[in-house]
């Protein structure tokens, strides 16, 4: 089973549900690479360990993120066997999936954390019953740089962006429209997306976040959307120019694809339990390249 | 001068301030120590460099802190040549305190950052003026352990903790006492200080956050206090026993100083410019060990 398809028959399979989050400064993204520490690698790892499976098995993840990019609100299901899971609690008197949380924190390293485990209902894919995609962007442009605890996960601009003009950049972008624009081309791969929110705001603490929404995310897509409306805060491109981009529905060589490490996924949406499958039939049909 | 002691002449110095954060977490602390990489040896040799100055000149702090404490309101003060401060713009049109904050990003490592720099009040000095110090302590108790993104300056605890009994605790240590129980003796220090806040609350991430604000601190007051209230939160020692150890006026073994990089040190508070001077004076007279 490649991590592309549901499996096809779960006889003596049970289908669990993760939710995790990493740092994505130590990982080369989150798909398999050989050679490379990748998310997926330390993960499928960890699982075979702590429950003795020879195969590790393989993830199926809601947004597989770039190099560098993080995630807090990240979902993957895996498939176990179902005596596997049963065993789970040994002499412990937790549910098979708080043992599976407490024994991955002992052996997963700091930079990944799996918040919780569960069996999945029914019809449920990680990848394709998901409904939208939530990333936050994060931005310090004050001039002396971003707050060091959190620099993980901030991009260090220096130069003032102004969040007004960004915002109205950011309303010409939104709706279902082919991304081709803004996205890395994958053979195969649909470009058009449906974008739902777009907005910056600015905190208490200083930082320019970015919320953006979207049914699904083609390569790049956020990043370079980001990279855009810096451009426009900066003052450097007019208002305009981002949607004109998108219009032109070709790759502008003017669009700055945003640094990886201010990027984010927050949160992954599901509909509820009784639409998850026809929600992954109708996401297979549709696009070639859901993540 | 030693930086204990305020410049007793400052005929053509500048005294300036700076307002600084640092990631503790690479540091041997605050204080220069030889063949140790601190955030002060760090900062003076950055400012030796931007400004050119051989031998560079010294930092006096308001809080002084251990390794692997961080600060995000960190303040010090610096007396600067009045021909170096004036020289500062150079050809730019900043103001010299901008014109350093932006010369300083360049130079000192990300893991500090200056945020701001300005001449000095009459009568200021960042530890003998400072009338109050906030520190906050940061501990997650999810059994799946710390949000990757923040594990730099939060506690992973693991372990269930009750915010009630903790603040039902904490309100038996406020007010002015001799807090030598909970602090590491230095000779000639005095341990009596006022201790203005100690509260726990449950954030909407789910972190636990201990707000703690006193006079000044003795060494490992804060952590020995901390850790002496997580015991409640877990249910080891009861509700009244953080008091009673005060009260007994001698170390108790029992208490475990929490580790270093739960903490921050988040804000320094001075009196109205009118009242820098005498406040110093008092300060000075009244305690041996003021950071």
């Amino acid at each position: 089973m490649t991590p592309h398809e549901p499996a096809p028959d779960r006889g003596g399979l049970v289908r669990v549900r993760l939710d995790l989050g990493y740092d994505g400064t130590g990982f080369a993204g989150w798909a398999v690479q050989p050679g490379l520490r990748t998310v997926q690698a330390v993960l499928e790892e960890a699982l075979g360990l702590v429950l003795r499976l020879v195969p590790a098995p393989s993830l199926t993840v809601a947004g597989r993120t770039d190099a560098g990019v993080h995630a807090r609100g990240q979902v993957c299901h895996v498939d176990l066997p179902a005596p596997t899971w049963e065993a789970l609690p040994g002499r412990s008197d937790r549910p098979p999936g708080e043992s599976l949380v407490h024994r991955l924190a002992g052996v997963v390293p700091r930079d990944v954390r799996v918040r919780a485990a569960g069996v999945a209902p029914a019809g449920f894919d990680a990848r394709f019953s998901a409904i939208s995609r939530r990333y936050a962007y994060r931005v310090s442009d004050a001039p002396w740089g971003v707050d060091p605890l959190r620099r993980l996960d901030v991009l260090d601009h220096r130069r003032a962006l102004d969040a007004g003009a960004m915002n109205a950049a950011a309303s010409g972008l939104l709706g279902e429209h082919d991304f081709v624009a803004y996205c890395r081309p994958r053979p195969g791969a649909s470009t058009v997306r449906s974008l739902q929110e777009l907005g910056w705001t600015r905190q208490s603490d200083g930082l320019l976040v970015a919320s953006v929404v979207a049914d699904a995310f083609c390569h790049h897509l956020v990043r370079a959307l980001v990279g855009a409306l810096i451009a426009v805060g900066e003052g450097r491109r007019p208002v305009e120019w981002p949607a004109q981009v998108l219009q032109a529905r070709r790759r502008d060589g003017a669009v700055t694809v945003a640094p990886p490490h201010g990027l984010t996924l927050e949160e992954v949406a599901y509909p509820p339990d009784a639409e998850l499958g026809e929600r992954a039939r109708v996401a297979r049909r549709g696009r070639g390249d859901v993540a």
